[in-house]
């Protein structure tokens, strides 16, 4: 049988393949209500200073702070009112020495005024309200371009765009925001031996449930992009190879699950100019990559390692995506032995700054990846990690 | 002016709320393919072992391990190929003492047959095979059942569904899955100040551009529910009554931003029978919360805290959701001052292990929300965190 002449390490393998994807050029300009998710294409700068002018903070009345320097609980000053306004209206009048003008939060600071006293510490008669202690310069104003300046770059090509991010667009007048098209994925999953439906004589016959479609129909879509599923081919060279070269017109990327290795029966590799066949990798070492088409795994396990470890990062470069994981710092609750040339991906749980690694081992293990919340990887060169070690959690 | 008498803690609040909300009855079977993000609206039961038979690990030779015993490099033992099956074939021979039978990775092992040796590790010569070193009982089998279990329960009601769960479903035999109709939740949003669109004119006469909408949809379409837009409305009683009323009978639950406090244009909290109103959140505070309805503030960023402390978990009541925050410990890289009496939302942004507070202040700081992707809870009986304190960040 032939073998892998030589494993391509974890980041030589994952290097080679990001330097052969290019960014998509193609930009989307979509309303801010359906860009929740998508990635900026382009830095974004302010049009306008906000807020736009100097406004209150509060609900209050707006006055010259040193007006009020003397002011003392036992000898109040008193200001006379001489407009009042909401929000949104702008008074005409301007607050000169010993007045003061009502507004409310989110008003336009009149002319004249440097501060706001707040409603509630007012004592208030008729037009006359009296100032029990003194309100510094600034006070409960909300100074022009405080949250954002005219100019400034508000938002970063390759954000994953979150609702507070849309919320930023929108209060500096987008209506619309330019994102980059979605990755289109092909999905191909091949093997004689798999069925769609539950058929307990074929079950019994040695059929197996095909299921790699439904988890990375899941993760692409996970990952800003679209996927297209080509069904389930048997292993039929000509099949393959009609299959695999129809997905590479009509998509960005191609996955294509079973048959990486080089059985009598594993034909993908063979119409594919691959980068890289066989790698370090720990589970999922089969993987292959050329031409933008993964040749993966058929176990369900070994495909999911192999999506978080590059395929993520394909459609992440795809789209010039930044904020696509999260990693966090956790403390392992046990030892985690690791093969020293393998680059493992540790399915954990984490929970309370702990990782607990999922002991469960073999490729076919989904319910392993059920009771896991996140990965942790082991470089070739080290032979694991022991029990109270800091890790490096990649939550999923 | 009016204030609020009491500020209603913010644990109680939470608790009034959402004793008040129902989970939804209704339950919507969808495709796999569709049910990412979506919550399992019941336990699932697995209805077959998983796998089904024992099978093949790798491909390879199924043979009796106690032939294998006496196996050396320098004494091979011979073994007899009497047959040959692909994976999802089923061989109809019978592995007796001195043969063995050849399959692949997920092949239904032979009868007679308690291992499987790898073929790399095989010496093949026509019908003969060599082998050179005993094989263990077991291995290379994926035995029945050591995935899944008949009749064991796989996955438990309240799962946000992610990849891995649908491919597990998949590989038992689910086509669908029964999910939680997606809460709908209309959103009002009210203030006379409020613009749509960028209009320098009127942006200088002290008008706003108005940001909560797009961001309450973001953050609906993260909780897995469905936002309805309700538009812009004017501070009229009678206007804000009657949208608030067919709002009510449209969603499961009605999200008002704007005209939460006592100011003489802020009638939405007088159209709803409020459980509280004021509570003890900074930002936030004047949030009311009564039938089904928030009466929240105007500024995004109080928005936002009132959304994560209170509406994301209505959401997640709705459909049942157990697993919908990412919760993390994390050391703070400065310290937090914090009011008595207050439960405060600080946003952080969380890196390498670090959470470091977001410095700047003001509920219309739009800009420090896209600067976080987290946030820190302190209860009011706190002071506040030091520099080099443990504390739990919820990721956003």
């Amino acid at each position: 049988m032939r073998e892998f002449k030589r494993l391509t390490p974890y980041r030589e393998a994952l290097e080679m393949m990001l330097k052969d994807l290019g960014e998509l050029n193609e930009i989307e300009e979509v309303p801010l209500s359906e860009a929740f998710g998508r990635v900026l294409a382009e830095d974004v700068v302010s049009p306008m200073d906000s807020p736009p002018f100097d406004r209150s903070a509060v609900d209050g009345y707006a006055l010259r702070a040193e007006d009020t320097f003397p002011a003392r609980e036992y000898s109040p000053v008193e200001l006379r009112v001489v407009d009042e306004i909401t929000a949104g209206e702008e008074s005409r009048a301007r607050v000169e020495p010993g007045t003061a003008i009502k507004l409310m939060t989110g008003s336009k600071m009149p002319e004249g005024a440097n501060a706001v006293l707040m409603q509630e510490m007012a004592e208030r008669d008729g037009d006359i309200i009296r100032v029990l202690r003194p309100v510094a310069p600034g006070q409960n104003v909300a100074f022009a371009g405080e949250d954002v300046r005219k100019g400034e770059i508000i938002l970063r090509k390759g954000q994953v765009l979150r609702p507070q991010d849309l919320a930023l667009l929108k209060s500096v007048g987008f209506r619309t925001v330019k994102v980059k098209r979605k990755p289109r994925v092909g999905i191909i999953v091949t093997g004689d031996e798999l069925i769609e439906e539950f058929n307990e004589e074929a079950l019994k016959a040695g059929k197996l449930l095909e299921s790699n479609s439904a988890m990375l129909k899941g993760l692409v879509r996970q990952y800003f992009s679209e996927p297209i599923f080509y069904g389930v081919v048997p292993d039929k060279e000509e099949a393959i190879k009609s299959v695999i070269e129809k997905a590479k017109k009509e998509n960005d990327l191609v996955l294509v699950t079973g048959g990486s290795a080089f059985g009598d029966k594993d034909f993908a590799h063979r119409f594919v100019k691959l980068l890289f066949h066989g790698t370090t990798i720990k589970p999922g070492r089969p993987i292959g990559y050329g031409e933008g088409v993964f040749i993966m795994s058929g176990y369900p396990v070994a495909v999911f390692a192999q999506f978080h470890l590059f395929v993520k990062h394909a459609l992440a470069k795809f789209v010039g995506a930044k904020n696509y994981e999260v990693r966090i710092r956790a403390k392992l609750t046990d030892r985690i032995p690791s093969q020293l040339g393998r680059y493992e991906f540790v399915k954990v749980w984490y929970e309370n700054g702990e990782a607990r690694p999922i002991k469960k081992k073999g490729s076919g293990m989904i319910s392993a990846l059920v009771e896991s919340n996140g990965y942790i990887e082991i470089p070739e060169d080290s032979e694991g990690y022991l029990e109270g070690d800091i890790v490096i959690v990649v939550i999923y």
